[in-house]
């Protein structure tokens, strides 16, 4: 039976020597001209000088929890202190696969413009590669990561002692795993919500003062912001997202593999394993896929559709994915299983897998349909920007709230659905289904800033005009691509919580959190504030770091002569200092109430309390996500159709008119919402949901009394002696006799 | 015993008597010259104008829904079809509430103009007279009607039974005035939402144009949008805002009766009943006490603070409120009562209701730091306008998300520590004690846009400086008690909700709303959504009749010659039309989600389900509110803020500076959010929990079994044999076998 346990990691290993030799094709490409290079060369050390900043605060951070969870490992009789030691792990690869991506981005950056000079077949296979390095390094490490882990726990805690391996020895690797993840999600919290600080903040601050005050073109290199903007698209738009999705497969895998430990599926042929590896045996399927899927995206002529390519290389590893599912479900699973006193059969599995799959695709559609040019919501606010700045921005607010009505409908048909087949376990599968082609999904995602960075570098080369129309075309294809990923991430990030929501709940020891009881309602209340909180954090912190940014801009702009004349180089350093010091600076407090509040909740009110709160806060953030991205995207849409021209009551507008600045403010507004505290939510609820799970054993019913506790269930109070056999460290809040 | 019943609707019949007097004494004031006369009589025709269409479209609601009610009173043995005499009822006493407001507003309006010629003092007195008859009338209306009908009821099923009164008979008297606040809420929804979406078309549009385009003043008499703009004022801040608070008024009376009447309170002196009546009588004491403390609020000299003056007034009938309560409280109720397996005392109720007392208190201080001017709040909107439109909106959204913080915390911790002394019966009673003194509230409200009226006459008439002077310091402080009083507003929606649903729950017949179960989670997040889409069909409405207003404008300045010179009179009724039908047109889609929604999901999943979408309406309401309002206010503050000039980095920045052109885009956008959206979500959360309790009846698990039934509860599957023994007529979905 064991030889199962080796397919995941090995499928991990050769994910990651496939990304090695991509890696190394897209390194042997041609980097153009010195002055490429050395553009390029300010924007990869800006990266990295990010980066390193980040990884030194966080480094005392990991240090300091994995302290923390290693004491507390011992003073819980079931748990193990080895959970230090899978947190650090999980950080350390979370901040590698942010690593890779950034590495690789900023090397096929320039080498897609280099590319663009000679046709967009070329620069979109140098881009797109460039994406897959990062897409199937992630996954790969992903897998590898709790592949590897599982295995060696395997054999830690269970091997050699036959029929002597009990529910405690399982629950305990899988809480283990769990610090693993809480390691990944933590890392990738700081690095979306830093990188998404930076990036906006050079960006806002960029246009402000460029676009709009100086009157020169994006990307000029006369700009003192612009290395700092693409230095921007990729801490935030890479790494951030490469740490956010590791964090994200990791999860949804993990959740699936607690739910699935609890099954008893003693009929299979693995020793009841194999609703605990099925999980991880869909990621690398999918991974397996993705890779299959990524050598259909290319295309021959100027003309080919960009768009097109994605999308056949996408559809295709969905495909095949949830084909050959159906035989790994089918020849993993027994043929019926009790999870929690539901009974479902292998075939149910796989239904839910589908509604996953089904749930993933219909939640892009729809955001492809809220942000994209020329559909009714962009064309409103197009029509709005016609009189002024305030009813572009009222029409934009009015289009993000709208745009949470579908997903959610969407939403609570699949966990209807997926449950209905397969229970808990289902939901949860469901959520791992759609999070199977991450690989797939990364790549695409990740050559958007690739190609934006490309344009940049051509922009400020000022090469010759057909180039940038070429990175415009890819670049376009990339912005559309990253509001449908957005979608996608928040979906599955719902369904996730969700799962992992239903873990805490076994392992806590509760049966209900019922929110007629007036202090759980108290915690959902609380639960449903922290997304408006973190998000007002991450939008106050690039507005306040976009004020300094054009301070700068406007000091160099009057105090370096010839700057606008091409005769004086910008200070670029100071302006990726300030983005780096804001955003290094301003991740912390959002970082803080993530993993804090749950543990100040749930040790002071108790595990029902904890639940109503992470209700609140997955229902509110998964809101708050949907309508800051799409509010977003499409304000970013409504501005570029101005590019082609626009028409409003029978007038045609473009470029420069008084329609379009109302739209450009739109974008700005939009900036953060999509590239910071939208994208932050999923993260948010995940995260929040697994710090509960990692100290659900130390505040469970059995072993814990909450130093709070008001009258959970309307009751008869009790006899005065009864209310004396509480412990002694408890004050008891009943409601009064 | 009886003799009690009758002293609530006496209270009621004497606040007419004294509002009749005051009414007649605003009328005797003097109305200023023959131009004043004929701009307040545009305004006051407007207005009726605007009432008519309104009530046109509603009747042919009240009818049909009355309609509904009757019969299906008639198809539930427990219901009774008197409950569509009562929705009649509701609603008629509630367009009558805001008819009163509304036709002393606009008589009040010209004669503070008039006043403000002579003196300040004189022009607060005509001012505040004017907003009290309108919060003594709501008032007076409100608990004439609930005690009116409960004395009736309680003739027509109790009276002759002796000892034969059963629960069901009360429970039937009880659910015949939940129809009673039904009528009252719906009428609310409706008049609250058309008036918000008529007075910020107006608004919106004529400012867009008459300040920002032409040039000219507000309240310009040139601008063909001034005397829509004026109605606004009528139509939503006077007669909206009466409608609305008389719902809540009733509803949170009547959710605190609902309650009552499951206590076991046979010890007391009156059958049994004085935890019913004790809600009416908090409320008539504070009516008596808001009349009184009225008188106190009065200036002698010009330099007399009038804030200080109102604040007097409020606190003197807070104060003297909690003391009378104290005895009603004492003599009322008996030493201790059991309410669902809760035992407290009297004092225990007594205590709630200082809780409730001091939660409104805190929730009106928040709301006051987040949106004054010159606190940290605002000035950080004011520093962020220097860098543009886009970074004033950051601004503005980030301190509405920030400011759902403490209110948050201090509703849960009410809820908790009102829950703690008395139960469920604790939180409701505490609502109605924060919403005892509504009557002194609404007076202070409704004194604001009469006093903002009176400043648009005086500048439409061109009257000496020293006039506006003093109508503006007025308005001032209208503008701080607005934003005080919808956080008042919100914080006694929550606890009312939550007291609704409690009520919902008993007569439903369901134990506990489990959101571990998939199906009530789904239900929580279409809950939580509700207030998004509701909030996005507000917002578009305004922004949409906001640009027909505009496109009118500019054809009539380009259209009419001679307006900008006053030698030609622009076509106000054209634009009061504008209003008019677009606000009439635009109130039904979210007053139909509203009403629809808890009918379709009660009758098709059940109470279970639907107790989780109310829960996801109430939390995402709350939160939504108090973002909208709060970020409306702040927004409209830092525009204020311009006119004595501010400084921003060592600068100063006066009206018309580019930094104040951002703050005035920030106030347009705020505009809808203040005054449409945000103060509607307190209507929404009150009428889908009003509607669910009329419908509980109806859907209550003892006779009634929902179209579908996603399994509640993980579960080993029935046998077969139970699951024939479902009625036919359900569509059976439980987990699979």
């Amino acid at each position: 039976m064991n030889y199962v346990l080796y397919i995941v990691p090995i499928i991990g290993i050769l994910a990651l020597l496939y990304t090695f030799v991509t890696s190394k094709w897209v390194e042997k490409q041609e980097t153009g001209d010195a002055n490429m290079v050395e553009l390029a060369g300010y924007i990869a050390k800006g990266a990295m000088a990010f980066l390193k900043a980040e990884w030194r605060i966080l480094s005392i951070f990991v240090v300091m929890a994995a302290c923390l969870l290693a004491w507390a490992g011992t003073t819980v009789p079931d748990s193990s202190p080895v959970i230090a030691i899978a947190f650090c792990l999980g950080a350390i690869l979370s901040a590698t696969a942010g690593y890779i991506g950034m590495n690789i981005a900023t090397k096929a950056n320039v080498r897609t413009t280099q590319a663009a000079r000679t046709s967009l077949a070329k620069a979109l296979k140098v881009s797109f590669t460039g994406g897959t390095v990062m897409g199937m390094g992630v996954a790969g490490l992903a897998i590898l990561g709790l592949g590897g882990l599982f295995l060696v726990f395997y054999q830690l805690f269970f091997v050699g002692k036959g029929t002597a391996v009990t529910g405690l020895d399982m629950k305990r690797a899988i809480e283990v795993l769990a610090g693993f993840s809480l390691g990944a999600e933590s890392i990738a919290l700081f690095a979306r919500v830093g990188g998404g600080i930076y990036t906006k903040a050079a960006d806002v601050g960029a246009d402000l003062v460029g676009k709009v005050e100086a009157g020169i073109p994006e990307d000029d290199v006369r700009n003192p912001a612009t290395i700092a903007d693409n230095v921007g698209d990729n801490v935030g738009d890479v790494a951030g997202m490469g740490a956010d999705l590791f964090g994200s497969y990791v999860a949804t895998i993990l959740a699936t593999m607690v739910l699935g430990q609890e099954i008893d599926a003693s009929k299979d042929n693995y020793g009841g394993l194999s609703p605990i590896i099925l999980p991880m045996f869909i990621a690398g399927i999918g991974l397996i896929f993705s890779i299959v899927g990524s050598w259909f995206v290319k295309i021959t002529k100027e003309t080919d559709s960009v768009q097109r390519a994605l999308n056949i290389g996408n559809w295709s590893s969905i495909i095949m994915t949830a084909v050959a599912s159906y035989f790994a479900v089918k020849i993993l699973l027994p043929a019926d299983m009790i999870h929690r006193g539901v009974q479902f059969t292998s075939m149910d599995v796989y239904y839910s897998i589908i509604t996953g799959l089904i749930v993933g695709t219909l939640m892009s559609m729809i955001t492809e349909y809220y942000t994209a040019m020329g559909k009714r919501p962009v064309l409103s606010i197009i029509k709005q920007s016609g009189t002024g700045h305030a009813t572009n921005i009222i029409g934009g607010l009015s289009v993000g709230m709208e745009s949470t009505v579908a997903p959610i409908l969407v939403l609570a048909v699949g966990i209807v659905t997926s449950y209905f087949f397969a229970g808990l376990y289902g939901v949860s599968i469901a959520a791992a289904g759609m999070m199977a082609t991450t690989a797939m999904q990364l790549s695409i995602d990740a050559f958007g800033p690739i190609a934006d960075n490309a344009g940049g570098i051509a922009e400020m080369s000022r090469l010759p005009e057909e180039v940038r129309h070429r990175t415009d075309n890819l670049d376009a294809v990339g912005n559309t691509t990253a509001a449908t990923g957005k979608g996608f991430a928040i979906a599955s990030a719902a369904l996730t919580s969700l799962a992992l929501f239903a873990a805490f709940v076994g392992v806590a020891g509760i049966t209900s959190i019922d929110i007629y009881h007036a202090d759980v309602l108290a915690g959902l209340f609380i639960g449903g504030m922290i997304p408006f909180i973190f998000s007002s954090l991450c939008i106050a912190a690039v507005g306040r770091a976009a004020m300094d940014m054009v301070n700068e801009v406007r000091r160099q702009f009057r105090e370096i002569p010839g700057i606008m004349e091409y005769k004086a180089k910008p200070e670029y350093e100071k302006c990726v200092a300030i983005s780096t010091k804001a955003s290094i600076r301003e991740m912390i407090a959002p970082g803080a109430i993530a993993l804090l509040v749950p543990v100040i909740v749930g040790f002071t009110f108790g595990p029902e309390v904890l639940g109503g709160l992470l209700a609140g806060v997955t229902v509110s953030g998964v809101l708050m996500g949907i309508f800051q991205s799409n509010a977003g995207g499409a304000w970013d849409n409504a501005k570029k159709s101005f590019e082609k021209g626009v028409e409003i009551n029978g007038e045609k507008f473009f470029k420069k008119s008084e329609p379009h600045k109302a739209s450009v403010t739109g974008d700005t507004v939009g900036d953060p919402f999509k590239d910071t505290s939208g994208p932050s939510m999923n993260i948010l609820i995940k995260l929040m949901s697994i710090v509960s799970l990692v100290i659900a054993p130390h505040i469970g019913v059995n072993n814990y009394k909450p130093l709070f506790k008001v009258s959970g269930q309307p009751h008869i109070s009790a006899p005065a002696t009864q209310i004396n056999a509480v412990p002694a460290n408890t004050i008891v809040l009943t409601a009064k006799k």
